[in-house]
């Protein structure tokens, strides 16, 4: 950081990515920092957030003050800083594809957070947009496959570590929410399925070299969190999916571990298993006394995955600046969702859902 | 990264720190990628070494030239860039004092690698220097303590977690040095107590409470390079240190593991006991196959301490801007580099060293 | 071992149970060794099988020999040896419950090995059987129930140690076996999830507290043995069964492990979970090297349950010789089979199969 | 077990042997019940104990009447029990030579305990009884030679997994006694480093390849037994041997472990290393709640041993029956001891205690 004639680069795409941040809520605040501080050659000029006390919290950052980032109370006037030539957006999923489109159609580079939108319309659109302008690098924020320990285990894979891949389990288990901020967010995540399954339903197609859905089917169940009965969520789930070609994934979501955050995954191949964090551990301090040897576990996702994070904003920016594919294609999360809602329609119908050879769901 | 106005806090201290980088070997380039890259308000302004080549190389670097960062052919010239405000000197070990001495004489803040040297005489020199100018941040960088699961470890030590300490056992194993470059660099090193359980003496006194030395002894054995012999080094040794107080520390030191860079300390108290990287993994990824189930371990002390070097870049930069202690002042590590030294002594004479109440050796 | 007047014990109970050993394949000579071995108050007194070269091998055994072990080529006559009290049936499923009804009718105690029967008729029969003659001690061979692991997860559940039970996880997978031997077995054994899931279905009921069935869902797949898809079998199966009461268990079946026999067990409840083997290691060796660290694991159920069959023959006979109630009464293998035969059922047809609150098979 | 004719077989020492355990303390019991119980050959057929407490508890054993154990209240008498053949010595160690030499004198096969003395002339003395009647099997009972886990190392070593092994650490170290026993019993089990380490200074040499010692270290401290000041003791000490031929072996011993009785070994070689029980687990269950992920260890040797126990038990047995090599020689114990008084020595004098290369320790 530091550069005494950055002034000279903006526009030019050589030196530094002039980029802008779309949502100030837990994540969004997290991009920023790391944009600012953990990303050599990007310049945050600008964040907005349409919540009042978000941005009055953003006017006062020293951070924010001291390395000239506007804030704004306003997605649209925030597309027009001078200058500007990308976003990421980290805002709530209702609002993604449209801000995704908006800012494609100012020629602007984005960086758009999971789930693309749960109307699978929407998602459709806001690929076609990023089609129409392939001169722009559209991304899709799928932040596991930035993660160095999937992607040593997808390199194994690759490398044939295992023999043929068929089999997939994978968890995105959280840490029971307390405080009534879960709840309170989950009224508009589309169900567990499409909010926390979605990442394991990513991982499968990317680990199984994108097989098409057969079947899909889902249970769940409610322990903590009654109130979700209203939106015909649940806060465990476990699915299937069964996909063409003798291969299967299974998955379980959790809204209520009592013992942290936990993300495992296990590939299983004509020759062996590759696993991922199947133990989880928040570092590698074990305390051994009266009860035996015990280890902590990550609480959020955010110690998990943090550095994914930064991998994923650097590799993002590396793309614009030296004109490379972006690692995550924006329509990588179009069969993601399909699977999700079929899943989310399983949980609440009590029935298999089918899906014909091309992946479209068939009516039953 | 990125600030449009910086020119106007140079020298102000308030913003960001003008700071440059000496040395640019194995580490001394990763410190320079971390301090532009990974430190929000760190700016590398300049960069030196001797090394032609090193020099060469750093002239040609993108990051370098775009960021303006100067490249000198010469320690004290670099200490006169204009608005320079602080040093990092990660040179080798037989420039540290004078260095340091040097960069204090010219107002400069400092953070110097350990050791400070392998010269008691010229340690004590260094820390009068500091010494005499407390208005200057001078600081050692012992960069275990400023990894998580030290920190973490130390933490639950001070929080009483293992009743009282008194014992401590503690590794620094480096993987096999095929390519002759170890043997090259070990000449000038003081020798493996000094050079690797310098680190594990620096926790021992750190988790122990410094307690003083009351007698050291240590063996070694030469496996693989025996050319370590003209020096009357080893390349794998174990030793003991009692201390006073009823205090115990062991530790092992090698150059030839074969599977990585392990380093792995266990702190016994009277009511449990906390372990830290006792099973040494690169990443969470479990391979199982015919063989069995196998993980891999960090091949460098880089692997396992990269995000320890980033925090201590950045507790150095606030300490400076923000007035704070440094996190390990410089005298830090004096004793630990006496009971260093005598290790080795022990090797050489085979026979156990002695210290007084005052923790002096006293001659046999 | 070793009882110079043990001729006055035959037929009072108080000392030594007579027992027989009916099957002399693969696991019936391992529960004859434990039973002449490692049951100090089990007396073997007869073993039999129908396949000549096992007989003629029994024959000329030191161990049969040195302990006076009549060897029979028929179960029948075997019943009928003086001083008889007890059988182990050990035989191919296919005859286990004829064979258990025989022996009760002879009024002998019975330990039959699951499954009872892939027929729920004969299910039924052999339970009705065992009903007649409450002076018999009849017992499920279910071994998981006697593995040191398993019931010290079982206690921790039952003390409330993760809350209220509310979902398991359970894996049974098998080593690859290249020699055929498999798949000439797996002709008559009712199918995967009849033959290995059936161990998991177990478990979920004792550790959930035998909650009913509503519905299942199984999917598989053909990756090493296409000769299964003769007998509309998999290799490789996924289940999932959805209890009243919010209750969930899901489950894989595998027989083409590459790393070893692999049965691993999670239950999850309100305030936490309990792990039994989810890391299977055969002891606890470790060998580092330049592949990194790797363990190994047990090639077979037998090295990972040998202290459990000992312990189940250790308890099988001292319910009989104190007349205590038997560790896992034969019903308990019934509701088990339902289940299983279910998801068999659902792999099959490709749709849900559907339970009422009672526990009955819905038809669809 | 179990065996109708079984008293035509005793002396002819073809079926079945018939045996006696001296010494009926925590041990002592332990052995009766596996020579009874899992030794299919051994027949039990006296014990003895010079405690009347013990005498009458024995006397009341429901397994002793059942299987006609004979239980004496003098080791001479017992000796001269009717179709003795083998004698098991569980006593206290200061009469174990003594009780070793009676039993070769009346021509009784013989399994000491570990140490055979802590007199080195009473060692001597008994190795010599032991060889001048080539015809008795005479073992020393070093029991970690039995378990698997050690047994897998020694092969792996032995076959070269590691290279050429150079250097071992070892810890024996129990958990913490609050009753009083373990003050009661210190007083006659010749130190620590005696008591203790003797274990892993006999795993060095079987490691190693029967190395000369060449210089010996230890220090120690008092924590939780201050008693133990009296005899010069301490409750935790940490000793270093340098073997000739450039080999170490550094070992850490402690009374006061809190979370369980932790043995644990690594043996590093020119080409790797192997860990026998670095984590100990006393099973395979994990606890995840909200103080993160645990596992409980072994409370005592017996957990972490006992089917080390019972396979030097049926080995012994074989040894005799079928005129085997016993698996330890008597004389393995000697320069196990002598290694271990050497510690003891430097522990209490303060200085490295040194050995010629013949493994004779030189004056100062």
């Amino acid at each position: 950081m530091g550069d005494t004639n950055i002034g000279e680069n903006v526009g030019t795409g050589t030196k530094v990515l002039n980029i802008a941040v779309a949502g100030l809520g837990r994540m969004g605040k997290r991009h920023v920092s790391i944009l600012l501080g953990r990303v050599l050659r990007a310049n945050v000029v600008a964040v907005c957030s349409v919540a009042p006390h978000e941005v009055e919290r953003a006017r006062k950052n020293p951070d924010y003050i001291d390395f000239n980032v506007s804030v704004y109370d306003n997605y649209e006037n925030m597309l027009d800083h001078p200058g500007l030539q990308a976003v990421w957006i980290s805002t709530s999923t209702d609002v993604h594809a449209v801000q995704t489109i908006k800012a494609i159609e100012k020629g602007l580079h984005v960086l758009c957070e999971k789930p693309l939108s749960i109307n699978l319309d929407e998602v459709s659109a806001a690929i076609q947009a990023a089609e129409s302008r392939p001169d722009l690098k559209v991304m899709a924020g799928f932040s596991r496959r930035f993660d160095a320990s999937y992607r040593d285990a997808h390199k194994k894979v690759m490398d044939k570590a295992i023999g043929e891949p068929f089999l997939i389990r994978s968890n995105t288990c959280d840490l029971l929410d307390d405080t009534g901020f879960f709840v309170q967010y989950a009224k508009r995540n589309g169900g567990i399925f499409v909010d926390c399954t979605i990442h394991d339903i990513d991982l499968a197609l990317w680990f199984l070299g994108n097989p098409k859905p057969k079947s899909c089917f889902a249970v769940g169940t409610l322990r903590h969190h009654p109130e979700l009965a209203e939106s015909q969520d649940v806060d465990n789930g476990v699915a299937v999916v069964e996909f063409y070609g003798g291969k299967i994934g299974y998955f379980y979501a959790s809204r209520t571990q009592s013992h942290g955050h936990d993300v495992c995954t296990e590939v299983t191949g004509t020759q062996g298993k590759v696993m991922v964090n199947v133990i989880p551990r928040v570092n590698n301090v074990v305390l051994a006394d009266k009860m035996g040897m015990r280890h902590e576990v990550q609480p959020e996702y955010w110690q998990r995955f943090e550095e994914a994070f930064v991998t994923e904003a650097n590799e993002f920016v590396d793309s614009v600046l030296y004109d490379k594919p972006v690692p995550v294609p924006l329509d990588a999360g179009f069969m993601v969702m399909k699977i999700g809602r079929a899943l989310q329609e399983s949980l609440t119908m009590g029935r298999v859902v089918k899906f014909d050879e091309q992946g479209n769901q068939m009516t039953d």
